[in-house]
């Protein structure tokens, strides 16, 4: 079975990927062996035919007739993610977000090692938060040349974020997600993920509004056929 | 203007808007007045063709020849998103990210009005965080009677979410935005939006191992070509 990454995969269906491994680990976990595309679609409020198109761009799972079966499709899910090798992983900014992060469980149970957090604030340093230890900002540079890191996520204020960007990259970091209030650029070899925390809490007040004038309609077409003669 | 919701927006148009938002509301910061599809596809990484389309599918917001006057675009995105008027929201647990949510500051920059926090902790109980009052958990019923509440995000621990749709949805809540590590499911008239974390973590990883890929390919046509006589 090959896993191609296509050439253009969708965004909507990359978006989908992590979802349809996070299902495939719970129905592992539950015991489940095989799984139909039905089945699969259903759990997952998606079309039959959404989830084969989408398999179909990664070279497709199936087994004509069998569907798939869950072990299989969850780890070359998680080769295409990228999931099924550990990450090492520093925490930037021991505030509120920072502490959050470096306690959440979802982490250690996809490959994500937190190996060591970064804080400028002298009462922090030394101590260590869920186990890893704070080390002195300053010290950052001289910290990735001796231990080689996957990705750095920034939880600083935001006028701090950009300044972290050139001792990462140059420390060999090739993912960033920053969690500061300001967006950042790097160098091409460094992905970055900005996460805004609004723009989920938007399109949830989006859908509250859609649903609102929906049921605004809904009530304007049965008093209209009710005032019908 | 009239700005409609398509039957069907697709989830990546959907997901764009609150960048749009966001865009215009620094561009609008920034003072400018007038601005082109072309302008505003640079700034956001999309294609002109692509912003008309998305725009067209809310009966577009231009003005032939003249591009999009910025103030308006950003009022008429905003009641799309229906943010232009504010929410009231509570945030359930107190721990590490109820309180960086409590903290952040881009809720109250668009219009998300925190008004109450609510933990089972007695030592938190009465205390403020962000200036906000943590009430006791018992009290929740109690207080959404009597104070209208749009929005309630829930930051408990996994286990303790699903019962806490019931009282929610009871007390006239419309939407949920559920951090805790476990999904939850709502009566039809409440909108869920269950956060994943891992996900765009997951994502990165996608992206850094696609940018590998890529990189392998590109050397390996390279030593290819440099090996023909």
């Amino acid at each position: 079975m090959t896993n191609k990454v296509p050439d253009r995969a969708s965004d909507a269906m990359m978006r989908r990927m992590p979802a349809y491994y996070r299902q495939l680990r719970d129905l592992e976990a539950l015991g489940f062996i095989d799984l139909s595309s039905k089945d699969l679609a259903r759990r997952m409020n998606l079309t039959d035919s959404q989830i084969r198109h989408d398999f179909n761009a990664f070279g497709g799972f199936g087994r004509r007739g069998r569907g798939y079966n869950v072990a299989l499709l969850r780890r070359s899910i998680g080769d295409i993610l990228d999931i099924n090798r550990p990450h090492d992983v520093i925490i930037i900014g021991a505030g509120n977000i920072g502490r959050a992060l470096a306690q959440y469980k979802g982490f250690p149970d996809s490959g994500f090692r937190l190996k060591a957090i970064f804080d400028s604030d002298p009462e922090l340093v030394g101590k260590k938060i869920s186990g890893v230890k704070v080390f002195n900002i300053s010290s950052l540079s001289k910290y990735l040349a001796k231990s080689p890191t996957d990705i750095a996520i920034i939880c600083t204020p935001g006028d701090k974020a950009q300044a972290l960007v050139e001792p990462l990259a140059a420390g060999g970091i090739k993912g960033i997600w920053n969690f500061a209030a300001m967006d950042i650029t790097a160098p091409p070899q460094v992905v970055v993920s900005n996460v805004h925390l609004t723009d989920s809490l938007m399109m949830l007040t989006f859908r509250m509004h859609e649903k609102e004038v929906l049921e605004e309609n809904k009530s304007w077409v049965s008093s209209d056929v009710e005032s019908k003669p």
